[in-house]
């Protein structure tokens, strides 16, 4: 027997988790775990049903429980399958070690398939792990040239996530509209919306803060303002300053940045207007 | 349209969800949150599912999900009615009070219908918010004789659930085996299973650790060992001496009572053997 | 032998650990306990020493001590008399509700000498309690009249700290200017400088923020900007609405408040600049 | 100017501050930042001073230092070169990973000089890095041998500390007291004393507990029992299994560990009876 997820996202109505778990009864599927949740404000229905049986059939199965469902729907079925990750990066090693330490311990069901920097100093870490490093240096160059560089190296690695681990270059809409929605995955290093922008260790220090934190979400337009997947925070006193509250949220900012990747990989994640619905 | 919350509890099977998502459906009853969990270990199924409709034929209606259950399977459906708390207390004041003031503001949907106390310390306090405190000393008695007065104490007073918030006396098993389990329920000072038994902050203070905890549970004839509700810690340094660590504890003591009982008068909490589901 | 507080506040300079207790040795007065701080960007020197022994001649030691220190030194020494608070409120009573538990528990070392509202609904709580309960409306006056009335309440009680717990009111600058900086205390509903302003809960619901927290500072004529006492945080999700995010937020919201005034009363804070140094 | 760190530890005494800062100050060393703890239980004294000045004559200042110290008084002057580690290892990877990225990058004053297993497992690791590895494998051989081997490699390779990085080997008191108290330092993975020996998730799991954590510890000959530097917790439910608990605990395991050693490379550790002091 094989266990895949279905993940059912449309318009609230009665009877909605009745109907899909019938489809799913009819078809010999057991519902081993099931999450659900209707928005109250905008009335938005998302599911997610671990389901275990044979899925031989499984195109009309998705085509029964799409019949059950308001109009505009979203059904998928995920599997498995190890993903596939871009990893961009500046300088700082830690969340990128973070990320390759998981996959070579085996706690990642992913494939890191190629890491690309505007420096070069991270490319000796990556090929320690043997993932490819391209360096996409933004010298010399426009910005627009720079990040249509990135964008091939990005593209011919065909991957299922870009993962900002701590790429610090701001994106044009022209980037970010480049790829779906929830493909792009940074992580800030502060507990927003506080400290958007640049420094943010800088402007906590600057404000006194007796708590830092990190954000992992989903890229959008709006600089620091996309769907939250994750926040974690730690605390500090009048002790730290700049430098030692970077050094401090390093640890929470490789912390955050992995369990937020953990559950979209998981398939735990809906985007939800600009939030997210996290199970 | 009424709100009410189905809890079904039994042994795990085949489509469980779709046959008591498909009951809801027939009786015209809307799941607007369902919360499920099948352990691996001893395959019980636990449910909790918030509906929405019209209950007047709700015995026919449990009757229905009932049928379609495993044999031995436990259904029940729970309205929002103001739970009645007995609270037993010695001499510190800060767990009671704290359930006073969530009492008194409206946050608890619960009313206090009494106190006893071993001590009259509390007696003041209770009397403040008009209910009503009963001295059971346990000086010059027998511990039997103790327990039996305190048993008719509570048994008068009619009430769904027995708080025990800093009750400093070791339970007989005839004291507890009065009530069904569940209905006691314990603040323990550590974040057990550290710390069993008497005096867990100078336990703390001579091991020298560097976080101090509480634990809500309900109460089982083993000492400090009942099914664990809710549990929270924090950070204490070489500083804290036994009193300073108490004092310290006593936020954690009040607060993670507070969410245990909030979770057992929302119906979130159920007993699984030794452990809880907590949904 | 009686123990006191010495609070040392100077420019930064060479041996002044050395020179202050040095006096302290000289007028056979032990340090038992010593903290001290001094700041890089600005080169303040904060020092906080518990002392112990005979201080009848306190003046003469005082004396000495600010004679070996920079010019412009502020030394003062703290006794442990109990301390008189003055306590704002609107309508909600968490905050309240804890300070009276903790000053009638005895785990505060503090005397609430009265509690004034603009609304008169707290008036029975601080009456269960014996403290008088005085009503300032703003109803259908001018905010300045409404102020001017609030500080001569306030100044009628000889007070040592005014307690802002869930006052709902903007403070003019006339108001804030009233009373010398460090003596208004103000508890925020969010971890700030996230969710600057009104109704920070409805906010970080519409920003689907992951954790809500709560601040507590003192009062400066920057609305929410004043030096960070205390922060702490709890994690939310996708489940919770503003009115449940506030229902969670209490708890932080009091256990934050708690900290900061016993930090206070324990002499341990110290105002540098726009932050706040806490030993 | 030098920057560097007077660690004394002594019988407590009056005047015991002043009598060091005094030295400090006729040796023109400025103190800038000192951090001092005196037991109530024992009457112990301990004291952290960071020194600026010129050390040309370091020993007849902790000569000095001494002179006005209790009898048995231990003084030190620790400098900042860079700590030799070696760590111990059994097929767990994450501890070591962790360790090797924070050495990688910069961010730990310390070089591994070398990485021992019971298994080899984590040989290809430690490579990446260009680390040796030496395999100490048990198979074969009595625990005594195993032990005598293991202890060649660690004294050949001359380290200032042996961190026990998820080595699941219990050891001997021969080989604990082969070292000197504060040289081994271990991760436990539980919030000890909960848990102690065996399988703590396993054991967290039967127990139902609702936090997990993870101990760092200087090693002694009870087990487990040593004096404890760091711990840290987080929150787990019914839906972890064993597996993942662990999976969900090395996250802490790894970050406990690292305050832990980044303390004591800080010389902000004392041992204080089986408890530490940290600064």
């Amino acid at each position: 027997m094989e266990k895949r997820i279905l993940l059912t996202e449309c318009s609230d109505d009665m009877g909605l988790i009745a109907k899909i778990t019938n489809c799913c009864f009819n078809h010999h599927l057991n519902v081993i775990r099931q999450d659900q949740f209707a928005s109250d404000e905008d009335h938005k229905f998302f599911m997610r049903s671990v389901l275990e049986g044979d899925f031989f059939y499984a195109d009309r199965f998705l085509a029964d429980v799409k019949s059950v469902l308001p109009e505009g729907a979203k059904v998928r079925l995920a599997d498995n399958h190890r993903r596939r990750l871009c990893i961009l990066v500046t300088k700082e090693s830690h969340c990128l070690g973070e990320i390759l330490m998981k996959t070579f311990s085996g706690a990642l069901n992913a494939d890191i398939v190629g890491v690309a920097g505007n420096y070069p100093d991270l490319s000796e870490l990556a090929r320690k792990f043997n993932v490819p490093f391209t360096l996409v240096s933004h010298e010399g160059i426009t910005r627009e040239e720079q990040e249509k560089r990135m964008m091939e190296v990005i593209d011919r690695l065909d991957c299922d996530y870009v993962i900002l681990a701590k790429y610090m270059r701001i994106l044009s809409p022209e980037f970010v509209n480049h790829y779906p929605l929830g493909k792009l995955i940074n992580i800030h290093h502060s507990f927003l919306p506080a400290f958007i922008g640049a420094k943010p260790y800088q402007q906590a220090f600057d404000r006194g803060v007796k708590i830092i934190g990190a954000t992992a979400h989903f890229v959008t337009n709006n600089l620091d303002e996309g769907p939250i997947i994750e926040q974690d925070v730690i605390k500090v006193n009048h002790r730290y300053d700049p430098k030692s509250l970077a050094k401090a949220g390093h640890d929470v900012e490789q912390m955050v940045l992995m369990r937020a990747i953990s559950k979209v990989l998981d398939d735990k994640v809906f985007i939800h207007g600009n939030k997210t619905v996290v199970f």
